[in-house]
């Protein structure tokens, strides 16, 4: 299959004819390439990117959007959210994923990492839907003197890497998750990051979100939560850490030194009240920095757009400086971090042999006109709305508000009916 | 003309029926009311609420979109925001305002206030697309022993308040305005609210944006630039005060007390890096806070939900409150404080005897499922997009893409004609 994106824009507000062979760009030329092609894409008035990657989410708990709104963070977990996913199954988890799978496809996502329970159901939404995704069983650990090979997480975490890992032709690879140090005893960090360096495997973490779990791990440990997990041995291996609200200097540089990424979440770090990621200082400190929409119970939208746009204009608008950072960078964040935070060194980028792993916005409406340069109405004007198609390994899954992978409709139907009766 | 819009969820919560007849709200019952209407709109699945209010806009600056980004405030308003400005004609201030109209309905804003040049031309647009605005000319003095009567833009000021206000049954009124302290001497503040108190209009102002304006104005006259307007007069009558990032205790208390507006404009003080309004402390001082988008050069949409869902994460998240603000809170000041900034009493409200300014959202989407509460669907995941119907004064301006009043394709068209020669 060959497709000609004729006459789009670049983020480098070139005009160019981009060629997909199969699953790969195989061409990026300022004319037009010689056909014939099996389908011609006009891309005039639209501008091409690598895929968004949404680099940090609990895709299933699109089931729980909109479930506990306007509650500080210890209400919102202990009355809402907990008692909410005691009850989830793998019906639940199936339904909700292909929903937030569709999402995101909607939205110009192509990759995400997960972190979650129920994987496997994740997993067949994630095969189903066409989308790549770095999926993790999310381990919590309170006895020190456990058995962590007997762990029933443990267990469904390491089944979950033999049964998926590389699956789809790569597209679903299996991660290793800590939920965060407040959840975890450190023999339990140290077999996992072990376990980890066997398999070859990254670890998906929560890390300094609110200054409560900052301030209380300092009290427990004498260290930071970065600090804890570093003298546990995790950042031996490639660690993709949320939030980073609180770090302190030497955190970042512990980061930065291990090639671990940091995630911003700004949409649910302000949601809950968790604070604002200095965004400039991570930067500034080495860090790799890629964006997450977090779960939709916290955001409440699978909008990875969104989550760049706001990330900017908190990173102008905090530090008052409005040249701080640029709309290149922004999309940076939102594609090439994020695609090598999740080991993903073949996509993220437009360039010839990377993955046909590509979002199309369509500049033509009135918020974007006119557009001086594409990547700054991508940054400061467009919306989730204006993405006219995505596509992953050089197969169109989105396109125009129709999907060619998933019965949307049908999700729709079966999740609302779940849903309706979910707490009966 | 009588319109039912059938089974629509409240911002409550209530599914009901709501009656428009002639300009008005006729009823809002929770049964079926008898008929015959001249229309039935389905309203399953959709939520009404009052036609949200952008009460502080520069609505012809969607010309500047995306012309001058990523620069400090100083470069982009020497460099490139004010030699743009000087170029500006009737002609290219009605094609621009006529886009921002449309742009507006599309986004379910049936009203807004709006301070620039050529505000003859933004009158016409604003007659023509149907929508509602309180208009100003914006004035700028220097001179402490001018003529303010013979000055040009008084003079254009008070012209346009005698030829457009009340004009179109009301729709349009004209304020007057003065840009901001530090663009004006006191004796034109002086003469400007003698002359606001004689024609009983009100006053739009700027207000301590920036931390250099407020710091300047100490420096220049030992006061805060809220005292110093108080001390010459302006508090006399109604005041729509944009921006009040820096205002301090006693300004909000004169804010208060006087019964005037402060416009939060989250978004574009964060982009040019000015700060953040402490929103929960000037609420709580007893200041009616009303929402705007400012100019599409510094926002870059005239999206007025997205601006109360960026208030409401701001005021969650910097003051670490996720309980602070609330959805129905939110959309209080984007409609009610809104209505009432522009001395409109009779809007703003689903009330019956109200005008039938009103916008309706699909809150079907991907984005939005499942609707736990629809108020809170509409303050956290739903999106302009989702805006299927605006009416102002119970005639629909816009319905599913399209628009009644305006011809968007052929202003469309001839705006970007007109704007490719803009610099020649």
């Amino acid at each position: 299959m060959s497709i000609l994106f004729d006459s789009v824009w670049l983020p480098t507000g070139e005009t160019a004819f981009v060629t997909v062979e199969g699953r790969r760009i195989a061409a990026i030329t300022p004319e037009r390439p010689q056909g014939p092609f099996d389908r011609v894409i006009d891309g005039r008035g639209k501008l091409l990117t690598p895929g968004l990657v949404n680099t940090h989410c609990h895709a299933a708990m699109t089931l729980l959007r909109g479930y506990g709104e306007d509650l500080p963070l210890d209400r919102w977990l202990n009355e809402r959210i907990f008692p909410a996913e005691d009850l989830l199954s793998d019906r639940s988890v199936y339904l909700a994923s292909g929903l937030a799978v569709a999402e995101m496809l909607a939205g110009g996502v192509t990759s995400f990492s997960d972190m979650y329970f129920f994987c496997d159901a994740t997993a067949r939404a994630v095969a189903e839907g066409g989308i790549k995704a770095n999926l993790s069983r999310s381990i919590v650990s309170f006895d020190e003197t456990a058995d962590y090979a007997a762990d029933t997480r443990v267990q469904e975490a390491l089944a979950l890497h033999t049964a998926w890992n590389g699956a789809e032709e790569g597209r679903i690879r299996i991660d290793l998750s800590l939920h965060a140090e407040y959840t975890n005893v450190a023999p339990c960090v140290r077999y996992v990051a072990a376990c980890a360096a066997k398999r070859s495997a990254r670890v998906q973490i929560h890390l300094s979100e609110t200054e409560k779990e900052h301030r209380e791990c300092l009290g427990r440990h004498g260290v930071t939560p970065t600090r804890f997990f570093l003298d546990n041995g995790l950042f031996e291996v490639p660690v993709v850490a949320a939030h980073c609200v609180y770090l302190d200097e030497a955190d970042r540089e512990i980061l930065a030194s291990h090639g671990a990424t940091a995630v911003h979440n700004p949409i649910s770090n302000l949601k809950l009240g968790s604070g604002v990621m200095p965004l400039g200082e991570t930067v500034a400190a080495g860090v790799t920095v890629a964006l997450g929409t977090d779960g939709a119970a916290s955001n409440n939208r699978l909008d990875l757009l969104r989550e760049m746009q706001t990330a900017l204009l908190l990173g102008k608008g905090i530090t008052r400086r409005p040249e701080g950072f640029t709309a290149a960078e922004g999309l940076r964040l939102a594609t090439e971090n994020g695609a090598r935070s999740q080991g993903r060194e073949d996509t993220g980028r437009l360039a010839v042999g990377c993955c046909a792993d590509l979002a199309l916005f369509d500049l033509t409406g009135l918020s974007n006109l006119p557009v001086v340069a594409p990547v700054t109405a991508l940054a400061y004007s467009a919306s989730a709305a204006d993405v006219c198609l995505t596509m992953v390994d050089g197969r169109i899954l989105y396109e125009n508000g129709e999907f060619t992978t998933l019965d949307v409709e049908k999700l729709k139907h079966e999740f609302s009916k779940m849903r309706a009766g979910y707490f009966n």
